[in-house]
């Protein structure tokens, strides 16, 4: 059976100038990967309700999962909850219980809960919440969209709150063959490969440091006894070829 | 007059899976910025040829300019080029030129300009080459799509080859306020100056550090004397609210 898809949907104008630079992608990347939860696509998007909605559409249309992350924070720019809620045309509404976490998070402390943080526990009706471990505002899933903050740290750790609930599939087994050669001069013994094992994914990465060079071929598949075999053959036929090969992790 | 808009698609399994992290976006998202370029979104989509296909058509209808990386190498996933191709309904031809700059590359190493390299010379009809000063194998310019290599040292060469034929439009004036408070403490001064300030964006980005947290407030606009007067005023108001602001660059 196929293993559940994702997207990833990254919401901030901040990104897009180029003032920002994204680490949420790779890390959502590799948290699925380790669930068997197959990314098919990841984007960056501006903060305009109209695409925000197009898009949450689309990514929703189209996979199992959608998570995104930003602009739920409480300022006139963070406008992901009420588009996200627009795109499934439910309300937003001050959540009781985002309320009482917001309340338990600021008591005692010199910040004052006013109308504006109120905002941070105004929450689409029918949706869950997502726990926030680090600054209590939490986040929610609405159908199959996952609304998470974009400080990584906070998005992190509201990450591995909802993961457990997520219905993962077979963890994909990647194995890398290390070869000390161009990627030119073993490209016709990959394709072999790729065609001789259809469901292992046969990728080719070549690298370059001061004086060395080489290819680094990844296989992955959800077989593992396919992946470990299809790794076995090409290291095999690299070195009938002349050169070297190591069966690395 | 609107400044010229781009998309960046990123093309490649590795950055699904997480083993590779992407760092083409945000490198291309400054250039731009710094061109007066104005990034609409980023894709990272997988190496399937329908899927890039599907995503090239969409991105180039809704965008001046498209920055794509990854996907232009010798092996067999390497798929960027016949895709694009497709996309345009162009065949895919040995490049003379492409040629050229292989055999000069090569002539002298140890490396054999085989059938595998040579398939890096190919290049859609119609195709204008971009220059690549790392490694020969050059990019190309179809249409409004520029194809570049995915290795980040490569790709940015490429970027810096082709840059000076893009036209751009106006720099943006980024000026940046430190608020010494919470967002939640200044968020209706921010509306009230998004507000007042229609071309000026506004973003507000909530920091921490161990006992200490700030806001700064990222005004953002074509017009140089509106942004400035919107950062003085902004200010003034959180000034006037009690808290510590700074005009900072």
């Amino acid at each position: 059976m196929a293993n559940p898809t994702a997207a990833i949907c990254v919401i901030g104008d901040e990104i897009l100038s180029g003032r920002t630079k994204d680490k949420n992608i790779g890390w959502i990347a590799e948290q699925l990967n380790g669930l068997g939860i197959q990314l098919t696509q990841a984007r960056v998007i501006a903060d305009v309700k109209e695409t925000i909605i197009r898009h949450i559409t689309e990514l929703s249309d189209e996979n199992d999962y959608v998570f995104t992350s930003g602009g739920i924070g409480p300022t006139h720019d963070d406008i992901t909850t009420e588009s996200v809620a627009a795109a499934f045309n439910v309300k937003v509404e001050r959540n009781q219980e985002a309320m009482r976490r917001l309340e338990q998070h600021y008591k005692g402390t010199e910040i004052v809960l006013n109308e504006v943080r109120k905002k941070m526990a105004d929450i689409p009706v029918g949706a869950t919440l997502i726990d926030n471990p680090v600054s209590a505002a939490p986040g929610f899933q609405l159908e199959n969209i996952y609304v998470m903050a974009g400080v990584p740290s906070i998005m992190q750790s509201m990450f591995e709150s909802l993961s457990a609930s997520l219905k993962g599939g077979t963890i994909p087994t990647r194995l890398t063959v290390q070869c000390a050669t161009g990627e030119g001069n073993v490209a016709h013994i990959l394709e072999q490969i790729s065609n001789q094992y259809e469901t292992v994914s046969v990728g080719s990465y070549p690298w370059f440091k001061p004086g060395q060079f080489g290819t680094a071929v990844v296989l992955t598949g959800l077989d593992e006894n396919l992946v470990s075999n299809a790794a076995k053959e090409l290291c095999l036929l690299v070195k009938h070829a002349g050169f070297e090969a190591e069966d690395a992790v």
